[in-house]
């Protein structure tokens, strides 16, 4: 079925439907995106203020024919929000659904507008002690819609779920233009097959979500944080299992980091202040949420004293206070900011089997020896078997010096990636950046059932075409 | 498209595509249900012991239109295992496919056989020092894939979530019969859409389940339990913020009781003993799981005092040791069985938002009372919101003068769960009782979203015909 661009016609049809303020000036926003690899083309930008505009804009579209793309925060990093081929699309911004519809402390519940900001619901929950745990370093822009649409990821994973686990209910506009009324304040609901879960990290292809019941969790009556420096990868697993035994789901977020890191940080923000007076081989940042009559400091001296006792750790540091907490985590929140200062030749968001991490680590410095000399930058959520497998030029040359390895080394990565059972978007999602990952690596079989799913929900093609699957005939 | 059904040469077909332990006699247990409302039939019934024969048995169904029925431990409440309408289907058994591939304990997770029983994939997890929280009452029959397919929820759903939340992968075979291999053991994959929740909770209809990668976690250091009664329900749920205030995650299960599951019982089961010395309005049995450095015996008492204090509870017995805890669980997991003697004459298995539960079981018992005399025997996870409803005759009356009230007394319960935005079926399923309820209560969006899906995945119609959504053309 083939797609129509924006005519100035159907400019004139959504003028006609919707109000004044809806439609936007193209700005140059909308068109890029946060690592530069496209040039997006929008034929006009709306910015609804209701689902009801929401499902006009559909319908208008879906009976000219025009594409669709969602686009939230534009903080994505696959390009899941950036058309560059085919027709002209409609953009449509949630930027004018940012409504807390409603706060439910008792029931631990929040319901609010895909366009609000990640920040913007941490506050709200703030304010009736109460947490939203979803958090990634773009909460000051990302929206709820997007890190819905793209089943967001983060810090907090092994204690609380990504964005899927997180939400309990959605209203959002099908391709067919209808308003699917799905906003739940239920913890149990087993009515039919599973649409919730499919419209999440269905990165605005099968639909657009307008709305969302977000799952909140009582706050920790104490936290605490430290810095552990580990041999090897091998003892982190062995230090997480131990955290996990003292203490629980109370572990909040294990984050693994390399000596690299640290060098990073230092030639690229060198104000920083660096945490280790000798920088260890290999460090995790360890975050803990402890219930009442526990003290998380002294929890964590105890994990620190019995994980040094078994020879798993070797040196570390627990935060006696609020500005230390923050200034460890600074350090590990700073290290995308380095790598992006430094300029990475090829980026991997990647997770493994928590068992075949270290192998992982191993092989992949070993393959990637053999394609010439790097820098790996290997960081990441350990705990959720998630590494942000980064692979850097060596000091004083540049990625301009190594375009023509991009390519190798992304195979070579994604391939040793899928021989462990792992998968080639842990977090970020497939957007356009992936697409052929997917096609490679993807079971057939789900890719079969999922070009099936699109066909039967989508039949013209209209929502974000290009994204996740490839468009019919290209 | 019609169906057909099973012939003599369709069995040759299979007899010569099996072997011959595969084809089994078809033996009544697999034509009845625990509630007895149907009687099934069964062309065939088949016990593949491998994915392939499942495939097989699949493909050869599609190509001859004869439909499939997947039957797990036979224990679901709402017929999805039973086929009493339409050509006589093959039962496919999966009771030869209960092997636990692979257990890793340092991964917290386990790959285990659609087949295997709910308490077998228990014990493999407390042999590594994990647990597999998902529990209910009929635990030693209950098999994974049906537990998967219906979404099992039980009563550690606000600790740990529903079957779907401790699943991290699948092997299926789709209604096409190729063989999905989706048995990662990642806990972050974001490569296209979500799949494995689409098949959980789809009660057979989009293709049968073959193993499951389950997510373990590891077992609390201590365990406790408390029986506490309360006033009200309202005192119940501020009862639960207490606890949860005070023990976060550690709150294992919450599940209310009224009076009247204590009079069954002793009507009933005469031999169990009474926990209290006079039988109050409401209680509620609390297990917490916690970390180390807490004793949950010591945790429990003080959450008592503080609740006491509040004018919460009134009385209250905490176990002192393993055998009291599961005195007190013989209470709230012998109420089913006294309300299967005593004879419903309407069960429901409802939730409702958390916050409308005092208001429900007030305007609930009001409604009834308007239809004539009646004993509720409400009680349930009430931490997840869900309620069993269920209503019985007034002492010295039988269910069977009621017939003819029943279908009255499920409408007004349905109608008010319904406006109060709750689920007609918390945890049970559609399967075939439930088809006229979605139908009336569910959002026709979504209906026809599933509808769409259905017939994308399964465009003959072979998939468990009239589970879910009604037969085409019945």
């Amino acid at each position: 079925m083939d797609l129509t661009p924006v005519t100035p016609e159907f400019i004139d049809r959504l003028r006609a439907a919707l109000p004044a303020a809806a439609l936007r000036e193209t700005a140059p926003h909308y068109l890029e995106e946060p690592r530069g690899r496209w040039a997006g083309q929008a034929g006009i930008v709306v910015a609804p203020d209701s689902v009801e505009q929401v499902a006009t804009v559909i319908r208008e579209s879906l009976a000219a024919r025009v594409a669709v793309v969602p686009y939230g925060g534009g903080t994505g990093l696959v390009g899941g929000q950036i058309c560059a081929e085919g027709p002209a699309p409609v953009v449509l911004s949630l930027e004018r659904m940012t409504e807390v519809r409603a706060v439910y402390p008792d029931e631990n519940l929040m319901i609010v507008e895909a366009g609000a900001i990640l920040q913007d619901v941490h506050d709200a929950a703030e304010a009736v002690n109460r947490l939203y745990p979803l958090s990634i370093a773009s909460k000051g822009s990302a929206r709820i819609g997007g890190l819905l649409s793209t089943n967001a990821g983060g810090v907090n994973v092994l204690r609380y779920g990504n964005a899927r686990e997180l939400c309990l209910g959605l209203e959002a506009v099908l391709p067919d233009g209808r308003i699917w009324h799905g906003l739940k304040r239920l913890r149990k609901d087993n009515t039919g097959y599973d649409l919730r879960d499919l419209l999440i990290g269905a990165e605005g292809t099968l639909g657009v979500i307008t709305a969302a019941t977000l799952r909140l969790v009582p706050r920790p009556a104490g936290e605490g944080t430290a810095l552990m420096a580990v041999d090897s990868p091998a003892a982190a697993l062995k230090l997480l299992a131990m955290a996990r035994d003292h203490m629980g789901e109370g572990v909040s977020a294990f984050e693994l980091m390399h000596r690299m890191g640290l060098d990073f940080l230092s030639e690229a923000l060198p104000d920083l202040r660096q945490p280790f007076d000798i920088p260890p081989e290999w460090f995790v940042l360890i975050d803990v949420g402890l219930a009442r009559g526990l003290d998380p400091a002294e929890a964590l001296e105890t994990l620190f004293a019995e994980a040094f006792e078994a020879g798993l750790v070797r040196d570390g540091m627990i935060a006696q206070n609020e500005a230390q907490r923050h200034a460890f985590w600074e350090v590990r929140e700073q290290i995308p900011e380095a790598n992006r200062r430094i300029g990475s030749i090829s980026s991997h968001d990647i997770s493994v089997p928590l068992g075949a991490i270290p192998d992982f680590i191993e092989k992949g410095a070993r393959i990637l020896a053999g394609l010439g000399t790097f820098r790996i930058n290997c960081f990441g959520h350990l705990g959720d078997g998630n590494l942000h497998y980064n692979v850097f030029p060596a000091k004083g040359r540049s990625r301009d010096d190594h375009v023509k390895d991009h390519d190798a080394i992304k195979r070579a990565v994604h391939d040793l990636v899928d021989r462990m059972g792992g998968s080639v978007s842990a977090e970020h999602g497939i957007g356009r950046l992936k697409v052929d990952d997917l096609e490679r690596y993807g079971d057939p079989v789900k890719l079969s059932a999922m070009r099936a799913i699109k066909s039967a929900l989508d039949p013209m093609g209209v929502m974000n075409p290009g994204a996740v699957l490839r468009r019919s005939g290209s």
